[in-house]
């Protein structure tokens, strides 16, 4: 069972870790121009959008980061809960935006935070959770305890 | 250019569709235990998650139906809107639950409901517009427009 290095956590994502998870997504796709207070104003949104089942209320969105033992920002992904009328209107749990500092490719941290997201996802209730990924990418989520069930497919204007 | 039969309409469902939507996803799926009360009470939370940017509120999940001309569901489909960071903190539309009454199939309706769900995605600002299926479905979403772009994977306990 591998194990963060020590001096690395991880938590949920922080409007203070604008610029370290910026840098990390760079690694993933287009980040595009995303200003500090979009960014903030993004976390906001993300904290407090939340779900209610009977009493219980959860967080939809789960973005969470890797940090190093110095605090910076080495890895982030997230995992967001939808509400659906199947399977006794039960809760699936997508996992978007995974992305690792180059410079710490190789290290196990995708694999630990995939399983924590994931393990966070079915705490919450979720019956299943799924993920996009590219084929060459198949072999890792496999050795994260997913398996493929699927075609993705997009549409874009 | 398909059209809906004459009569037929797609508009967003309501708490009354409850016993058409759940006959029409068992097409789709396990459906499960799903009372009248707590379908509305999804409706209601579905209704009420909205996303606000800027000035603009939008609505986060867009379920909608296709009705004939007696008023009986027979086709259903959502797409729920992600706020990201990346792509200039960009959103994502995700279709889900695509479902046709069997005496309804080969009519079109899928394709016109998955362009109409589409659609409104992009019109409120999707840069991309992503759904799930299998193998043998991707013929059809390649004629909604859609065109392979990687593979799903689930996780389940």
């Amino acid at each position: 069972m591998p194990a963060l290095p020590p001096g690395y956590s991880i938590r949920r994502l922080e409007a203070k870790d604008y610029e370290g998870v910026v840098e990390t997504l760079k690694v993933l796709t287009v980040v595009g121009d995303v200003t500090k207070s979009q960014f903030e104003e993004l976390v906001k949104y993300w904290n407090d959008t939340t779900l209610h089942i009977g009493v219980h209320s959860l967080p939809v969105y789960n973005p969470h980061v890797v940090v190093d033992e110095t605090g910076r920002v080495v890895a982030t992904g997230t995992v967001f809960i939808e509400r659906k009328i199947i399977r006794g209107c039960g809760l699936v749990g997508h996992v978007e935006d995974i992305a690792v500092a180059e410079d710490q490719q190789g290290t196990q941290l995708g694999l630990l935070l995939i399983q924590h997201l994931t393990k966070l996802a079915h705490d919450r209730g979720c019956y299943k959770v799924i993920l996009d990924c590219d084929q060459k990418n198949v072999g890792f989520y496999e050795k994260c305890g997913y398996r493929r069930c699927g075609v993705e497919m997009d549409h874009r204007l």
